[in-house]
């Protein structure tokens, strides 16, 4: 999952919370368990004597233990999941080496099953037989959500990690996703967590919800059915007559409701993924695409479908490389950025990153604003990493979904998030379903597709 | 799926009808593809430089023609899918090796993750994209159910129905299906379905599903969210005052319901699998459990648990071990056949095979009868392949889920098809939800869990 | 409710079954009631000191005890509500008198109020608390199904009739019923309801049922919570390319559905009435207007709305009205009648009633033909009871809601049935929503209104 | 509707600005009607040549027009409905007279049946075409609930305001009635309206509601097929281990939810009717039955329902009769009550009620609190009109149901509110399903029912 932003900091802290409350039931039964003892549950979750109904119960009784376990103890019980059930490797060269005799003979077949056979690693069956039971899911999903950011810090959760996303990739394929609208008609527990996930312009209060709910608004999420009531990612959606250049209006509860059916423009000002333990599982991408015709169905009048978008790394690629960017501009400009900014001379970087705390107050026109917005144009249109993706991870999102770097909006959003992460800017991808696999080629081949007005900017 | 029954003849035209039906929008289009585009076709499936939903649109498109492709070009296909896209040997070769350096030190989980990602064929992905649209996961189904009948004569499908072997068991995994009851407020297009998939005992007209689906009686299914208003496996129960011997009774439509209230004892009559393709999926055990604990909780007066089911390959056993079947008859025994058959001595094989064509005149406790009797029983509790699975395949299903064999009912099915196959026997399997682990483990000893009544036949 | 066809001859025993299962379990706590205690009882549903759940139970015991209360006894019921439970005749005398005093003053609108409540009868309370217990509503409905027959015989029962009909009138007004599609995938048990209820063309299978709810099909029905599952009346409307001249063609399980898309023209082929117990409550004509809505917006291409209707009492007429036909047409018209039939002369009344019967083997263009056609169109143009109505029951149900009489087909319905009651005629109503008001103008003006062809055949 | 409570002050410019915002659509097309027009539309409306459907057109353009008219213009409507469309006094007059002719005789049913026709005013079948098009009905409640404040002023309004109040009756008929659980899973939409009806104890925020909705509480709300999305009562209930004395507890939003299962009484705390139009239809009587069944089937453990009900008019009763109060009170009482007040002598009745502002700091055993709780007793258990009902409205409610008074709590409720309306106290009323009967009768008699300790305050 391509995260276009930031996860909440709170999300571990839930996710535990969660793990806590789901399964207290057990408590008194479980109790404190030893390594062997845990060992030995996790061995009859795989019991293949037992039906998956019986090694779900073995899996319940884990999950149990686990909502009240300690975290020294839970990362064990990740380190046991991760090295004890690997891959049979004696089992995998004899079969591989089968397999390779067989290349070319009306054997070959029959060897890969084999192979594939000999490659299972009772992990996957461990693993399989948590989804046997009702909140086994949710139990796996909050888990790795817990396991993550250990990651880094021991290479030994490798194989687990690797292996829950593996089974999450099937279980989450799109083609079992539901596409739901959420409007004020839904679930109040739902739109709770609408307000408790969202994580580009924070929800203040049931009011901005439901000003986000209106009937000049759209919201869609994808739903799936081993995690009912959640949605696993959702976009918000305004109907208007043009392109927004600033997020305040839309998040302005006072705001008379518009007429959807006189719409021209669908603008998606926020797009949110709420399970962190799904991470690398993409589908945001789709969620966009059939948001899209769906709104085209709904409103034949719709003509142009963009975003409005932070930068949410711009401030801090532009402290990594301030010097440089000075260092291009040239001379004429430098020397208008220190009169503006009152100095005696052209601003050092030091100036010039002291100066960008005043941002909200430049005038648009300004030498500053102009030098910002070109500055802001070659980041996202022409940073890119070594493997060729685009530096900004929101930028990484669309364009990989093959929109446009359409606009970008002077104060586009003055909120003091917004000034410290994106010096106020904001973009518009412009999602042109025609041109999409286009798109995508262009960015292929290391060139963001850009508007011409961009390309403007670079200049 | 340990198919309890045997499916119906017309399975496989029906699979082909549906899959001519769904997709023959596309005819036009389509038209008569070459080998070369077929293949050029599927390899845009997995072409990784497109989205799901964008390969899952060629996908959708291979589905189309093959709608309407001869069965020569649908094999074809197969072959493709099969050979087409295997492991890459050579990577798997280099990440194995990795691998084997790798462990019991600290890279072995990442090497593991490696081998995995070595390991994943490209036809994996190839047919996940075929669940991105949404008849994708019927044509696998229906395609994996054409195909099964030509595995034996042609070892190159292998790889391919293996790997949708594996795919199905993640996606129709336990967790995933809902269990739900069908009765007269059902739909009558899925009842419809029930008529056409009882493998049991044939549904005659709508009168006889109305009856199977009266006030006294339980009908219940599994379903997947991506086959929608299609049951998997059903079953079909009858609430009774006490363990029912024939299977008569059951189907009189004529009957009065009984006042499921009082009932003491719930009666699996029928149990039947409707999708050829899932074979090897197996779901029907945790059925059988699910509605026991259903039950229990609607009706708390239930105390007994058993089904009423033929014994299909009774009949072709005893024309195979007719001869030391009556060899090791005691001599009192055979005469006493001999007497009542009206012959001069004791019967020759092919006298008694010739009688049984009769067995539904033989008096309940004639010599014949209670040879008959011992005869199913040895073969029910005795009879074991060589690697230690009940030779009948329903018994196989039923003691396999942890049942025991508990009376064997004469005359059970007087039907033509009950007396052709099963010498109209009828045996009551008796599901104990204490015992079930205990009679597995009996099972796994080689030693099949009889009642006391069945032990006594043995004698 | 304007029956716009015969119902089924066994409506009541139907009806009568119901009341016996619906209230069965409480025949062992009620066992027979005397009159006394009868009457007892109804006072008791009506006691004021009773809350309104209180007096429906009370209510509910009635119901019971009529459940198995024979025929006698219903009618001792009947006749205790009409009569037991009166106006209070000098109550309304006093409160008219007071009401005549203060018309025009400003106490009349209290003086109003005042003399309704003396209105009030103690059985309209009665009744109303019927409506208290879940199943009251059916009981009440189902009771007047019983007691409508008997209203000719019973004068004294007039009262009671008259009371629920206006209950009934306000319950069921159409504001609170609810349009839903009949489909396929609609239950079972509504299925069957639709194959009892059918009025004008008798389902005559479960297939039949499937192919009158195929995709080329629509089948609409009124519903209402206090009937759940239960269809007050429902229409069954072909989509086709053309104005449908028979009943055949539609009535074919073997012919393969249409391309609803492409339809020009919806065919109402049946509608029937389901609710003996609410005749007179009109509820045919809103549905048909808003079939033709919901059939507008679902399929913008379909230019025309017409019915394909019996004409059940064309039979009947001509046989009172032989012998004036015969002598108002020309002679050379009698001439070849009898040429046509054999005859040596010109046919009596007697002869051409019995040629009648052999209608189906009559050329389409034959003198026979014309002259049975012209007076079929002379029936249903002309014939007008004395109130100025149409006299066919099926033709005053369309003419009363704003249809035209468009076209009359020569053997649309060669049934015997047909035959027997529509001499093989059938009749297309055209509904044309814009002249609907002007068309009821018309026909109140004594005019029913005609097509072109029809006004010919009338010459 | 015996309203328990107070309703909201807004309660008429919510109505207005509803009435307002539904039908604003027709703004345009309206315009400004001339007294004459609005009686001409009018009269169409029950244009008997129309159809249900026509009519019902009719009488939503006159709800658009009402939507935007001047309340002037409103009042200007409500007498042509009330004064137009009278009962036809000569078509009564002469239809009484052949009914008392036919009494006795075989005519007196149709005599009934005729009379009962003459009696149908113009305005009812008026009223019922406003129920044909979709928003009707709410025009018509919320047209009531704009009529009723003016009903004093304007004597000319009782005949519409008694026959929409007829109409309601009927339609609201219990038995139409559906009761819903209402929970955190509920629509936002849904919740919003609670916060808003909310009528005895204010709902402050999102989480106040969250916290009436949680595991250990139960709302229940009827709802009716024509108001969609609209309770028009609902009742909160909190599940608890002992009979609640104070509301505080109950509205904690911090406090941690009690374990339902464990649960042995009930207490409603809230009961709020929504629908000002709907006033002196009940339903609040069977509300509270059909919960407390209800909660007795999915928690067996309770034994005790009870409500925890404020004395909304208590201080004002005290005002009017202090004088008295204190002349009844023995001489020793009264300077006990002076002592504790600080004063030099018994207190008059001026020092008495300036007293009751500081009644949140009288201790609970104090003189002053027994005078209080006994005055309270006295108002509750021998306060009666002389229609012989309770004077106080909630006591009026809970005792015309059958209930109890069990008990009154010392600072039930020291909300600012509390203390203003009932001087702090709140009271127990206790439902006994097996007595509500006897305890009916006990009230009819003159004797409010009240338990041995209540007995004993007034002593």
């Amino acid at each position: 999952m391509d995260k276009p932003s930031a996860s909440k900091e709170s999300g571990n802290s839930t996710v535990r919370q969660r793990l806590g409350a789901m399964f207290s039931r057990g408590v008194d039964a479980v109790g404190g368990w030893s390594s062997r003892r845990l060992l030995h549950e996790l061995q009859q979750v795989l019991n293949s004597a037992l039906s998956d109904v019986e090694g779900g119960r073995h899996a319940a009784a884990v999950a149990d233990w686990y909502a009240q376990a300690r975290p020294a103890q839970r990362r064990e019980c990740w380190l046991l999941m991760s090295e004890r059930f690997p891959l049979d490797d004696s089992a995998i060269g004899a079969a591989h080496h089968v397999y390779r005799q067989a290349r070319g003979t009306g054997e070959q077949a029959q060897a890969e099953v084999n192979l594939r056979q000999a490659f299972s690693a009772p992990r996957t069956r461990l693993l399989q037989r948590f989804s046997a039971f009702s909140g086994g899911v949710r139990f796996l999903v909050d888990m790795r959500a817990e396991l993550l950011p250990e990651l880094r810090r021991d290479k030994r959760l490798a194989a687990l990690d690797s292996e829950l996303q593996e089974l999450f990739s099937t279980w989450f394929d799109v083609g079992f996703l539901e596409l739901r609208r959420i409007n004020w008609d839904s679930s109040a527990s739902l739109i709770e967590k609408l307000i408790k996930y969202e994580a580009v312009h924070d929800v203040r209060s049931w009011e901005d919800a439901k000003n986000r709910l209106d009937d000049d608004r759209r919201c869609y999420g994808f739903f799936h059915p081993r995690l009912p009531g959640e949605p696993l990612i959702f976009v918000e959606v305004a109907l208007l007559r043009e392109m927004a250049a600033g997020i305040e209006p839309l998040l302005d509860v006072e705001a008379a409701p518009a007429d959807s059916n006189k719409a021209s423009t669908a603008i998606f000002y926020s797009i949110s993924n709420t399970q962190a333990g799904l991470r690398g599982v993409s589908f945001g991408n789709d969620l966009i695409k059939r948001v899209v015709e769906q709104l085209q169905s709904e409103f034949p009048r719709l003509k142009l479908f963009a975003t409005l978008s932070p930068i949410p790394r711009l401030r801090s690629w532009l402290e990594s490389n301030i010097e440089s960017l000075l260092k291009s501009a040239p001379a004429r400009t430098r020397q208008a950025l220190g009169r503006e900014l009152g100095l005696a001379t052209a601003p050092a970087a030091a100036d010039m990153l002291a100066a960008l705390d005043g941002v909200a107050g430049w005038p648009e026109g300004s030498a500053c604003a102009r030098w910002l917005l070109g500055a802001a144009a070659q980041y996202l249109g022409r940073g890119l990493t070594p493997e060729g993706r685009p530096l900004d991870p929101v930028a990484r999102f669309h364009l990989g979904n093959g929109a446009r770097i359409e606009r970008i909006n002077w104060l586009g959003d003055p909120s003091p998030k917004g000034l410290r992460q994106s010096c106020g800017l904001m973009v518009n991808y412009l999602y042109d379903l025609k041109r999409v696999e286009r798109h995508r080629a262009q960015l292929a081949q290391g060139k963001p597709p850009l508007s011409g007005a961009v390309e403007g900017l670079l200049s």
